[in-house]
């Protein structure tokens, strides 16, 4: 059945390109700063050690970013600018009372992060660096066994929990519509189409994540 | 002129290295810690992409210290957990009021901290892992070219930081004996002839990155 739907416009004027390298960038920096933060807090020199290499594994390829931003004419911290303040406010806005609630913060809305980014990077018309970039480990597996053990002594915590992922879900889905305005603005692109369909998937994949961490979504 | 001095024995035993890589785990997990919170707290986003960058780097050439331990028979994380604890007790008796402040603070414990661990790796057999693994970036250029900027312009400041450096600096070198005690009872060897030459090298490589920040050591 066809839609009335508008196509979104593929990305690859420079000023669309360069914009798209400062949301991967953006994104990257985020994720890095909260898992940093998170090995800070981390309860044991084991869980620290391992947090701190998630952390930094999320700067792997940034050469390769910058190089293709100054191929087009700009400059990688420049471009990324306006996305790192968008996704500072969801990290200023869901600063977690305890351990649990922090590896949840990060999870769910790292993630919702991640698939931000990826849905953008998917109208690049050549993808290469910035999905690269994007390609790094999950951190849902190995904190879903953590939560699960944690949940499984204690049901009270399973329902803070599941309270909390909701509400860490809503800041970050609160960035969708900013964050294509941004782009769109940056590089003179309708990207309207491109926001419902955001919203839903993005619903789709923390719902997913919250089922494998055994919270209710 | 020859002295009565003891000599420092060659770290050799599988308990004397696998100590040692754990001594050099943490003084890069520390820097690591240090360097990713002056990131979040940089003034702007290029300096928060570069010092970022910097700490992702003090990880580089983990899974090989990981494997040389397991090599010798230990766990990277256990060996390194009680230098770990030490090195974070520098950075709580350091908390920085100011960006300034905390620049210092990072090049200059960091510095020492670097120091002190390159001291002992150089008594090991074979170096090897443990001496690529400090190699790295220092932070003193970078720094030392801002600091130079802030303090040319207000001298109250280079008086100012010129006491943090050396108040840093003291509660770095505190941490020198307890490091040498941990690396002797852990691995069963006398280093008591290590403690004296090891502060005057690290004292030595103090006065020289204070001269290179500008400030009066």
């Amino acid at each position: 059945m066809s839609t009335s739907e508008q196509p979104v416009p593929r990305l690859e004027r420079p000023e669309q390109v360069t914009t798209v390298l400062g949301l991967v960038t953006a994104g990257r920096f985020t994720l890095f700063d909260w898992l940093a933060a998170d090995a800070a807090h981390a309860p044991d020199p084991g869980a620290r050690i391992e947090l701190s290499r998630f952390a930094a594994a999320e700067l792997a390829g940034h050469p390769e970013l910058e190089r293709a931003a100054a191929d087009h004419g700009a400059v990688l911290a420049d471009v990324t600018a306006p996305y790192l303040e968008l996704f500072d406010a969801i990290g200023r806005r869901t600063v977690s009372t305890d351990w649990w609630e922090r590896m949840v913060r990060t999870t769910v809305a790292g993630g919702m992060v991640r698939d931000l980014v990826g849905l953008v990077v998917e109208h690049l018309a050549d993808p290469g660096v910035a999905a690269d970039a994007l390609a790094g480990r999950d951190l849902t597996d190995l904190v879903a066994e953590e939560v699960g053990r944690a949940t499984d002594a204690d049901p009270r915590l399973a329902a803070r929990l599941a309270l909390w992922g909701r509400r860490v879900a809503g800041e970050a889905l609160g960035a969708v519509q900013p964050v294509l305005g941004v782009v769109a603005s940056t590089s003179g692109t309708d990207l309207g189409a491109l926001a419902a369909p955001a919203l839903g998937a993005i619903s789709a994949g923390h719902a997913r994540r919250m089922a494998r961490l055994g919270l209710a979504a």
